[in-house]
């Protein structure tokens, strides 16, 4: 049997809008967003073909079903796809540091959602691993979605993003407001435990309490969040606040990071437009943030970026970002490597197709 | 684009009861078990968000082919999922002892079950990875169905769930007896290798036999399994028996188990009921375990449960058990540790969705 | 709840043929293919359940939408699954060596393929992880279609096969030809990156460039392939080239390989048919294959097989196939070991399903 036959053969999955039976529906869904991303730096350059320029690659199961009387049930299975070479993501199983690094040979894995929820007229029960309140509300704020090089650096020191929970907590159980019946008023609130042995010095590592509330009414989008994480004499506080306004085609965003990751403190700032023009949509943001720490390492991004929409489900985009540091710091773009206090530079030319 | 834009996308898989056209059917499903579960001893205690309190999570594809004449070709696949963390499960290549713990990096693996089949009206010929005939087998007797802090005792000694091939074997060839065609007979054979090389002295590690047998007619389920794992020096031979009775809404079950891991013999019981009440059902069981050696360490766990259905595929449940020790036994329950002789509760509350 | 009861359960995934909506289609399909396989050499024999005798074993994912004026967009995200225990198969992220083997542990990685295209009147552009040109090409000339113990082994040295990128290549950039519009004339053309750090000795490592062209008109197919793999001082350079001719009911197939691996060189030369008889298929080839150093080792294989398919999605299969050695060469098949010049011989049967 010769490979190009078994092309003839597969499971159509019916790309209909959704016709859900009484008793509910089960999606498969996901998102590839493969490019070129070019990276110039004051000490090495770098150009490589990676994943998720526009928005993070994925691919998901998602299911809901009416249970009556205004409640139902629902779940998100999702994992992260290097789709430069088809290799999965790891999880964390306990909000803690020292996840392995299996490269290529890293399976997929749910890391993005593993949720299982009860709906009621009253919110959302929601349980297992997601997005933490601090990270879905910083999201907010960015005109690039947190996806390539033109994602915010409002919060550059980490707290939420590379430190341990920063993105999203394991063993996490959240309560999310109703949507739609509060008068434009959402939010949620989250717990989550580290998991770990009674009695050790470390013994609340990866406990987490978090929460995000915002308001969104007309052109207005106000949000703000909080939250604290354990890690042994290194406690993360993430927070941060501002509000996004649509003026039709244009809509501007404004936002504010203040964070403390043990004894340091950091802030940010972070300020954006998106335009819709045509099919396309024109990007560009301006933000900055500085530590408290030493000579305030302080660096400031510029980003613009085109999205020419092919389908509601395509699309081919560019954006370029210029970095540029001093108090020390050498943060580059692109996997490109900079001096302190020198610049840097990032071009991604990308193709993000979701289904 | 927004990732809330996303969710309008996906590929909806139309929640229809099965309309397989005449070549067959292939079926995605899965089930999210997601649960609080308490544990208590008399060393340390512990709380966790974990999975499958109810029924053992898991994500699957699996298809059916009508050949003509009585024969059918059918596959599964299925693998496991940590729901509290979006982790998968490990598989085991050779039945032997020594696969690699990779916590939440493990990718998903169709670790539960790898097989395909060829059906005909004398039974089906089926290759892969599968449960070892005496863990089904066991499976009957447990009113708990193996999840959650419930699950039977009767084979502690560990021959028949934590010793390699105690629940599942890899590179299996089983013959399953026709079903509905016996008089309510049924049962398979199974060898397994371990694909060692050969002329070493553990060549025959991980070569498996086994079979199982029973009869189901009317109120009466009773069935017996057997099976051999060659491990060098260490050899398991599980061995269970039992029945079950359905009264018509009351469904009461006895079994026992006979097992030897190398030099050691253990001895099980375990008796229970469940109890359809409305939509829900009560379940209650009691077991006792006692290894043969020494000061003949001895447990016993009683357990009571309820399950809510909230539908046909959504239930919420809570399960209590205690258990004693004796004899220098310190079996504790839900990660929670015990001294020798001391006791332990364990306490479940969970939601459990299929799909 | 009982686990028999699950089977009720899940979401059908009609299996119609493609009516793929307006907007596109997105499809789940795979092959399953396990097999029990004999290798005897003079050293030690080897008996196992095993994969992929026939047809390589997946699960993917595959889509295609409509952009209008001939351009669409698709994807493919497939993955190999070991259907012997369930495991899956490791990705290569840089095009080098060194990925870790994780066994039974080995998530579910889209190893095989993992690519974005963009279709358009003038050809395919084609981004992220797939076969380099020179494997596709081979493909073409082994009549046992490159799986199980019948495997051409016209490119043994391993530039073609056990290299990195030597099947497949990450980090690409592919342009294809259109399909079905230039008078039979196909052909693709690849670069990929090793994305090493710049400025170290094996920066360029993991760079591929290559490139395939044939024309398929009638009853031929004629094809040629070449690429180049850069590999700190081991730089590699596969090479092949041949036909198949179709005479009705045979095709006879003949290929030449010359490749190169660092200093050592090697020549292969593939013939072989396939014959279709009824719902039946006759395989048959003869390859040989010399390294151009030392002693000058050489392996040659004659295979036989027959392929009985019992339906367009389900066969049942066998092949024989031996091996001579001589100048110093000991290949063996199927996991059996045979001494220097000694010759071995090895046997599939197995069952193949295609959903």
């Amino acid at each position: 049997m010769k490979k190009h036959k078994m092309a003839l053969l597969g499971v159509p999955l019916l790309a209909l809008s959704a016709t859900a039976s009484a008793q509910g529906s089960v999606t498969l869904y996901g998102v590839l967003d493969t490019l070129v991303a070019v990276g110039q730096g004051s000490l090495t350059d770098r150009t490589q073909l990676t994943h998720s320029g526009n928005t993070t690659t994925r691919i998901g199961v998602r299911g809901v079903e009416d249970l009556g009387g205004g409640w139902s049930a629902g779940f998100v299975l999702e994992g992260g796809i290097l789709t430069d070479n088809g290799a999965g993501m790891a999880s964390n199983a306990n909000n803690q540091a020292g996840a392995p690094s299996l490269g290529a040979a890293q399976g997929l894995t749910f890391n993005r959602r593993s949720t299982l929820s009860l709906f009621s007229p009253w919110g959302e029960l929601r349980l297992g691993r997601d997005y933490v309140p601090s990270y879905s509300n910083m999201n907010t704020f960015d005109s690039f979605g947190n996806a390539g090089v033109g994602t915010a650096i409002m919060a550059l020191l980490g707290v939420t993003s590379s430190t341990p929970a920063g993105i999203r907590a394991s063993n996490s159980i959240a309560y999310h407001l109703p949507a739609g019946t509060l008068g434009g008023l959402y939010g949620n609130a989250m717990i989550a435990w580290g998991e770990n042995a009674q009695g050790t010095p470390n013994e609340d590592d990866g406990d987490y309490q978090g929460v995000r509330l915002g308001w969104a009414q007309g052109p207005w989008n106000v949000a703000f969040a909080t939250g604290k994480l354990k890690q042994l004499g290194n406690d993360s506080r993430p927070r941060n606040y501002g509000f996004t306004y649509n003026f039709g085609t244009v809509t501007y965003a404004l936002g504010f990071a203040d964070e403390r990751l043990g004894g340091i403190k950091g802030k940010g700032i972070q300020t954006g437009v998106e335009w819709r023009v045509g099919v396309g949509q024109v990007r560009a943001s301006y933000g900055s943030y500085k530590r408290e720490t030493g000579l305030e390492p302080e660096t400031r991004k510029l980003a613009v970026g085109y999205v020419h929409n092919l389908s509601k489900r395509t699309a081919v985009y560019t954006t370029f970002a210029h970095v540029s540091n001093k108090g020390g710091a050498g943060y580059a773009l692109n996997g490109s490597t900079t001096a302190a206090n020198q610049s840097s530079r990032g071009l991604d030319i990308g193709l993000r197709h979701a289904f």
